[in-house]
């Protein structure tokens, strides 16, 4: 068969808030190639992701991400591996380009499996998925208070992890954050493992950085992550070098959600000093990337971990990549999404009693759009270049 | 003084080849701010870039680049310090906001130079600019006789230095890659540096690579350029370990010009095995972010060179982060310019007899664009959301 369409969906609710939460409007990407349907997600701006999918082109390394996927044969993986390779090499100059094979990449591998009537994972080469650790996911309080009674709310509701992040956290002074992080330890109690994600609000400062790893010792928090940018190898391994040097608790350091191709994330296994290595299938070129990421890491001794703040569509997507790595055995559950994340699929992915998350054992991703509430949410857009519709929303 | 506007001008040649060409269109930044206008350039797609200046906001990290730029204070330095950080910290997760920011960032040294009547180079902290030597940057011809030609043109006309590139060059067999770098060389006879640039076309297969070492090594080629793709630390520290242990000639690496901040240009000079690290100030986040790479290398003994195919202003904005550094003594010239780089700007920048390029003395980046040429070349684009024009090319 070949890829007859490659549609996006610009979705968002109606009035986006400046926090950090990455569910408040959603790029999704429908494929159709010999009478199937695979849905993606881009972790992404939206508009600039669907630019990057029409743009003319601007020399031989600078195409749009039509002109490599359009009409190509799609039967079995090494199709989209060679998509992939013609997506990088064709969009070489066109930063943008990564987050946009994100989705179109997810989208082909759960068009393959409906095809083949196989969950995703089981493509990749994986016998059986095993049952992850699912941590809630959630944005600091803005006070202490507020985040005291978020933890409690979590070890209530069952889980066995929890990371706090954003927010004011890291934007105070050291006492600030030492009290949002014993309010967040207090509140889940001893027993459930507590994250933090500093949001990388410290750039590149290893010192500010380093006066928070006491209380996040004291407080025996799994991992730091993000106390930099993606990319930031020197600072990290600084980081690294200082918390691995502490006698009372080893404070492991986690990144790499930036990623934006897999070479960047074996970039930050290799010279960065992570434990724990966070790869968002919707930006690091998709589940072909991510999987490339997951093997790597293992090999090396670093954890594989999915970056997933968004839909169940997203999420399933980020866990195929990883899902046969037994001991891999963390995985992000966001659980503050947006009415659009809630509203995104028919299906949803639970965690049972145990705080356990399971993938789904249906072909493709085992997702399926709501298309019905889904419209609701829909951003008509339209790019005109030279008078001529390069993009209009298409029907959902 | 505040930043009053920010206009964009995608502009194309009418028919755009599949070629490495880089000059068939261009992204031209206008910023305005106390009665001045400073004039910029992303070398980046355009319609991709312009989005990322204004799409909505998708959450607190994800903002278009405009939201930091609009409205901000421009005084000093320090001001455009300011604002890079602004962007990068509010549109961390806008993959494309790094090449549109370069645009940007140019424009604003340009205006703060006219207005401080002093060129870039000196607001950046150099006293003087030293003449740099001029490599004619071409592509390889289709044929070894075209290639040959091209460097014989290229020796006449007084050129020190020469880099081939792209073409067919990496894409067939050893002997053809040869018989290419064969020519070049008889073309420039022995005194003019020879470099080759073989565009990523690896990938990151470091044996296919090294198989041209021997005769980039007889040639006595100064560098090999761009074996892989940027960031591929690993390809290249392997490459660069073999071409150095190599007893006739040692072949130095260069790359970088795909990094689109300093932090992976930083990882390239630290962990990549290269001796010159090529900036694109288009892409890199602009003249601040590759200003600081070019201190950043000098500090550790690799060569700064900027990174050039398109127009007199890029070229100029390319050359002030590393003006005043004396032993970065080579610089790329574009000679293939398209007819619309050639028309870009009233002021040309020649190399004189002796094969040296001078940065400009004139105030900002001395350039100005030569609108009555340019507005033939402008595409109209207009972008709506939800009904509303967010963006439409504004009158040049």
């Amino acid at each position: 068969m070949k890829i007859e369409s490659v549609d996006f969906f610009y979705l968002s609710i109606p009035e986006v808030q400046d926090i950090g939460d990455g569910s408040q409007d959603a790029l999704l990407v429908r494929v159709r190639a010999g009478g199937y349907e695979g849905w993606g997600e881009c972790e992404a701006a939206p508009l600039p992701s669907i630019a990057a999918f029409v743009c003319p082109m601007s020399h031989s390394a600078c195409k749009p991400v039509a002109a490599s996927v359009l009409g190509q044969p799609l039967d079995d993986r090494a199709d989209i591996a060679r998509i992939n390779q013609l997506v990088r090499r064709n969009s070489l100059d066109l930063l943008q380009a990564d987050h946009t094979l994100s989705g179109i990449d997810v989208a082909l591998w759960d068009l393959l499996g409906k095809r083949l009537q196989e969950p995703v994972y089981r493509l990749l080469g994986y016998k059986r998925a095993y049952p992850k650790t699912a941590y809630a996911s959630v944005l600091f309080g803005d006070t202490v208070q507020e985040t005291l009674d978020k933890a409690r709310r979590i070890r209530s509701a069952g889980y066995r992890a929890a990371k706090f992040g954003w927010g004011p956290f890291g934007l105070g002074s050291v006492n600030d954050d030492e009290a949002q992080v014993r309010a967040a330890r207090a509140g889940l109690g001893s027993d459930v493992a507590l994250l933090v994600d500093a949001g990388t609000v410290w750039g590149e400062d290893v010192s500010i950085a380093a006066e928070r790893l006491p209380v996040l010792a004291e407080c025996k928090v799994g991992w730091l992550e993000e106390p930099f940018v993606s990319g930031a190898l020197h600072a990290y391994a600084v980081l690294a070098a200082t918390a691995n040097a502490r006698t009372d608790f080893r404070v492991r350091l986690a990144g790499g959600e930036g990623a934006h191709d897999a070479g960047m994330a074996r970039n930050m296994i290799d010279h960065a000093g992570i434990s724990f290595v966070q790869i968002d299938t919707g930006r690091v070129g998709g589940i072909t990337s991510a999987t490339e990421v997951a093997r790597y890491a293992r090999a090396r001794g670093v954890t594989f971990v999915n970056h997933t703040f968004t839909t169940p569509l997203a999420l399933s997507a980020s866990l195929q990549p990883f899902a046969g790595i037994e001991d891999a055995v963390i995985c992000e559950y966001p659980v503050e999404a947006s009415a659009l994340a809630r509203d995104f699929t028919h299906e949803s992915l639970s965690v049972d009693a145990a705080g356990q998350l399971r993938v789904p054992e249906r072909p493709g991703l085992g997702m399926s759009p709501h298309i019905d509430k889904l419209r609701q949410y829909l951003v008509p857009v339209e790019i005109r270049v030279k008078g001529r519709v390069l993009y209009q929303t298409p029907e959902l």
